[in-house]
């Protein structure tokens, strides 16, 4: 795992449609930037960056989620009408799979479409369904111990996942602010900036 | 397999379009919960969370008895002209298959484009025909006992399947209702909740 | 091989678009349920029923037939654009393969665009040309022996598998009604109840 | 190989859009029949029979040389734009391969859209270019053997495989008339009727 | 390598849309023919004969060039949008690839798209780049010596081949004119013939 | 690998839409030619070139990139609505792959899309995100090499490559100067000529 500075994720996150995850990896947890983008089209959707089956319905689901909760979540429920959107997930080369990035890529989405920032020093890991709700995932101690390193201040989680911190040595559960959610509605609360950078309905973000 | 508390379960099913389904696994019976939603857009049907062929396929025949048979559903037939329409089975990992899913899609469809809530006490099993009818699956037994250690009340499988309540416990059938049945329309009767939470027409459900 | 009731057989056949195949196993003959219906569409033609590759070329050729025949078969000839079929053969996780449902396939689209019923004693084996000739298939001794199984009263066979009906018993060849054809017009002639059930043109069957 | 008696060949050929090929098996020569089938549609083809990729190759390239050379064949060139066209190569289960089927396939369509039929007695073999000439092919007197046994009259074949015909014995060059063309305009002179069974207009062929 | 006679090679040659090219094989070199046709149509293209995927995108980058160079080449920039265009090179049972035939599609899609006719006494063989520069490539011994075994006059290759040529006999050099070229631009300048045939914007060609 | 003369990288670059690459090879580091164009059509991508799946994902995301940027980069936003676009990388043949082009497909597309050239003396490497940031890749020794070996006066590598500068010989360092960059932004500002040779908008480049 390379270290990244605070000041590279302040750049890499400081525009609307990146959200930074939490990944598991055999040598240890990962911080990931989920980076959406909006083009005019019509409701084309790719999802590139080495990403597996998995991770690719997990992409579906979130869409799904905003696209049928657009109101609720103040999107132009047109836009996705007049849009392509396309995800990717650097570094391209590095495979990636499995459904724990399913918050992030709804936080990303949420980011691009509103045009709040998602904050600079949260990363969250949790799977989503089709609903809204946040499921529990592996890893969550080597993903803790990757967004500690990497000088992040909130760790968002699954509230299902809450028995895992145990794990955790006390400095780490005193350095990391933890949110445990079980929609989200509730990650969007805690990683969406209020002020909004650039309106949804602007011609391209 | 993991055991849900009930208010776990009676919060994944507190929207319409969520219906549980009995799953056979190499170590016993599981829960699962088929999510179904619906976004603007034209005929769309994708299906998502590690499903096989035969539980796509699966899906293919219940969408198409819903669709042929909207009106007497109480469904707007226009509806899936200007929907989309994404099913997911969480969680999204956890490979999936066979055609037994087939009344629970069923009833998570007919739930959705109503607006009646599937009540959330209740499991159930079965192939279902092009034409609505219920055919016999396997695993009835550790399907049952998944459902009891869950908290549900009621089972619904199909008729064929009688026979295999006698591997049960006196106990067990005491538990549990079982509902025995032929036709999709009777799964209907049992599973979903009389009040409409949504209308089917509205802008996004 | 399972052995169906009389009853369950009516009670599958009882709504236009299903009709019964024979078909062979390495474990002996066995009946199955062609089933069709149709949706509000435009021409969309999908087959689920884990069904190989030459009986998905069999249901094209049993469709191009009922297609380009349309007005001497009795159909609305404007029915397709308009329409999507859904062709499906339970039990959906059985493999199925071969081009011996052709004749099967074409009798259950004919019932199901005609409103007519197809027979609920008849059940029925051949391979069809595109331009609705019947053509000799394998089997005959196992389907039969399965059809009388069954309760049915009536097989059609092509016109050139007459010679196989010598490998039946005198018992069998008295109790059934056989059937030898050349062309699909013959089956539809011994296959269909002349009473329409529901008329072609009705918004959806 | 089975012998079919000249009866069932007129029979399968009595209908315009139906030619007959002659195909080299590892067993020995065989004759097959093309079919073509014409629907209310737009431009769309598709080739079923267990054909493989060289046969289909040699599909397109037959109906790419009648598409673009319609007018002088006597076609509607407006046909194309509202037709679907089926090629079927019965029997369906039966594995076919490579191009030699190209002067038949042409022939079969060409009878389709003109209406003339093809006439009973005549079996051809020979790889057709995009721009109509005819190339030489293999198994040339396994082919006309089974033209022969067949009960054909005529056997159509590649100029360049004159050479060919040496093989044969002087009772088969006696009974069997030999046509050997450079391109498809001699191969639909010697195969097509000059009588029009159907206008090429007409709604459905 | 089958040995064509001068007149095979010209009545191959004799309408616009077949240029000549040089291919290797392990048996030594060859002519092949590479056809294009031109159907009513909306911007299809499609390439057949056995075509491998190095060759099949060497054919889009050909057509590539000739579209986004219409204007300069005397073509109509409005007849891609309304056909569509099939290449195919016979012999259809043969695998073919690589990218060395990227001038001869260039070459065949100018000339069926202006009408004017390849020389048939011209060869070629180079790889093209999407902006019309001609790449090297290899087997250029065979490639000539087949070119001269089929009575061609004049073989076109890539300048950087050049150095290739001091392989040839003295007999061959002189027996050959060699042209060495850059762009695509030479190539049409040698190939084609000044006469146009049929003018491009005709009905179908 | 090849030493290509600085006359023959003039010619390959001399008009707008190529770009040049550094790549990594098993037998040392190589230049290579990433070339776009544009024809009239409607939003179509295709990239050709024996590119592997994470290089096409690649230049999926720098299309995304420029389509998302449109009009800070200079380029009328309604030209990919009437465009289809090629990417190719020759030679045909030689297999691709890995994000390190993200760059160089970043650089031809806009230098396509305003006309402007790209300077004929400058090599890039680097990955690039879907916003526009550029990410360290492999192989900077041997790339460098390649690009002087081929004269070229300017390498573009990523800032957070800036060690692996190191690595080299001071000859080298004196004789190349190098661009360290964050952003695509900064790669054009160093990689494109000033002078448009077209307007993005005219019929065809
Ligand atoms: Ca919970
Ligand atoms: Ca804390
Ligand atoms: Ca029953
Ligand atoms: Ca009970
Ligand atoms: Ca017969
Ligand atoms: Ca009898
Ligand atoms: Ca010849
Ligand atoms: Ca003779
Ligand atoms: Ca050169
Ligand atoms: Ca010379
Ligand atoms: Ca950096
Ligand atoms: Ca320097």
């Amino acid at each position: 795992p390379k270290y990244l500075a605070t000041q590279e994720i302040i750049r890499r996150t400081e525009i609307p449609g990146v959200a930074i995850g939490l990944a598991w990896t055999p040598v240890g947890g990962e911080i990931l930037f989920v980076e959406a983008t909006r083009m005019p089209g019509s409701k084309g959707f790719i999802t590139t960056g080495s990403v597996g089956k998995v991770m690719q319905e997990s992409a579906q689901a979130a869409l799904s989620y905003v696209r049928s909760h657009a109101v609720e979540l103040g999107i132009d429920p047109d836009i996705f009408e007049k849009s392509d959107i396309h995800l990717h997930v650097p570094a391209g080369a590095q495979p990636k799979d499995g459904p724990s990035a399913g918050v992030t890529i709804a936080t990303a989405l949420v980011s691009l479409l509103t045009g709040r920032l998602v904050r600079h020093d949260v990363g969250m890991t949790g799977e989503i369904t089709l609903r809204g709700q946040v499921l529990p995932v592996g890893g969550i101690k080597e993903k803790v111990l990757a967004a500690h390193r990497a000088g992040l201040k909130t760790v968002i989680l699954p509230k299902d996942n809450e028995g895992d911190l145990e794990d955790l040595s006390e400095e780490i559960r005193q350095a990391i602010d933890f949110v445990l959610v079980e929609t989200v509605d509730e990650v969007l609360q805690h990683a969406l900036e209020q002020a909004v950078a650039e309106p949804a309905s602007s011609p391209a973000s």
